[in-house]
């Protein structure tokens, strides 16, 4: 499994993903899920894969190859005039790259599925943050759902759904998705530390801040048992139930 | 979907279900999923369904006739020995019922699957909970892991697993399986109140509490917009990321 979040802010623009792949729960490893493409001043743009591994490589080499030499191929991310452009590109190489699978070999419904979160921000228009679909549509994020979930969604959704706030500063959302990605992690081993987090301020076309987050971090540390703690002491000031 | 918890606590069992069935979404009913049988002084016995509402209906009205003329049939829920043989009876019968919807006309997988929590204790024993799946096979909980869910389980659990104490009189029970059903509620339309609540005292042989909540019942109001508050109050109270 996988646990990626991508947030819009009035500030710009946090994601998080997890590091574990897992082919059976006895083979189990570590890849990066998060890859950014950027033109300092002009675009930075992130996209973050859940789903099969060689569907979600296939995709990122594929782009990446396109970006650096964008003249014989298809526009390139680093050409495309706006994000929704961006989007579109992705999805129709996601799409290109599970036919192409599915056609030759092997045929197996959803095994070579891959799900994305794209978001950035193109010189000219807002920050814009999107999740493209295996088939290679997408929907866009919006006030009324301003954030993006892929892979195990459910054990982090309600503190997102409760504690969001698109006036966050990036260190609450960074706070809250680390708690999000916590309580997934002890729910679900097929998520797992490292975290990688990234913010992107708006309008500065360059990203603010990026890290690995490793299981001796101390600050993850803290929430980890924190939160634990003040999820019991906000339990215990909720009034018993009377029969 | 579905949302059933049942809990072992040193004070006895305490079950919480959710009311709501649905065929696609555009099809929800409101059925009880909870049934109990006793013997007033000797036992009493709780089970609560999860799955195909055909196959479980079948199972309870299956268990009910053969506990009202226990001379022509199977052993009865009534006059089992022990906990562990309730548990048979009713894996059996499920998968009786599961076969003979599979052997006769269409053939679907999982469509006619259903899981089973059991509660319940005999005089001369401990109260005991287990959880039978479609194939018949049951597992019984333990100190490690005192509490199970069917259904829709992954909203609910975190705040489980972190607040859980087997020490917890049972109106704290009953406020636990409020946040956690009340999360679930929020996160997944096919979870819905009314919740049926029971709560069974060790060594009791009757049932102390029985009653249904409904959407305008005042703690549940509290607890579900109480509950929003203390998280965003426990989540303020974490130290930010620092960056």
């Amino acid at each position: 499994m996988t646990y990626c979040v991508g947030m819009l802010l009035n500030k710009g623009l946090v994601f998080m993903s997890d590091t574990r792949t897992n082919a059976g729960i006895d083979n189990i490893s570590t890849f990066k899920k998060m890859f950014t493409w950027s033109v300092p001043g002009e675009r930075v743009i992130t996209i973050m894969t859940a789903g099969n591994l060689a569907t979600t490589q296939a995709l990122v080499s594929t782009l990446d190859e396109r970006s650096k030499a964008p003249d014989q191929r298809k526009p390139s991310l680093l050409e495309a005039p706006s994000m929704f452009q961006v989007a579109t590109i992705v999805g129709e190489t996601l799409r290109e790259i599970i036919k192409n699978q599915k056609d030759e070999g092997q045929q197996a419904s959803s095994t070579f599925n891959a799900t994305i979160i794209i978001g950035g921000q193109i010189n000219g228009s807002e920050p814009r943050l999107f999740m493209v679909y295996p088939e290679g549509n997408f929907i866009e994020s919006s006030e009324d759902t301003p954030f993006f979930q892929v892979g195990e969604t459910k054990y982090g959704k309600p503190i997102l759904l409760r504690a969001y706030n698109p006036d966050m500063s990036f260190e609450e959302a960074t706070k809250l998705l680390l708690v999000s990605f916590d309580s997934t992690i002890k729910a679900n081993l097929s998520v797992d530390l490292p975290l990688d987090l990234q913010c992107y301020e708006k309008n500065s076309f360059e990203l603010k801040y990026q890290t690995r987050i490793t299981k001796d971090n101390p600050y993850y540390q803290s929430v980890s048992s924190g939160w634990g703690n003040a999820l019991k002491a906000a339990f215990d000031e909720l009034e018993d139930f009377n029969f």
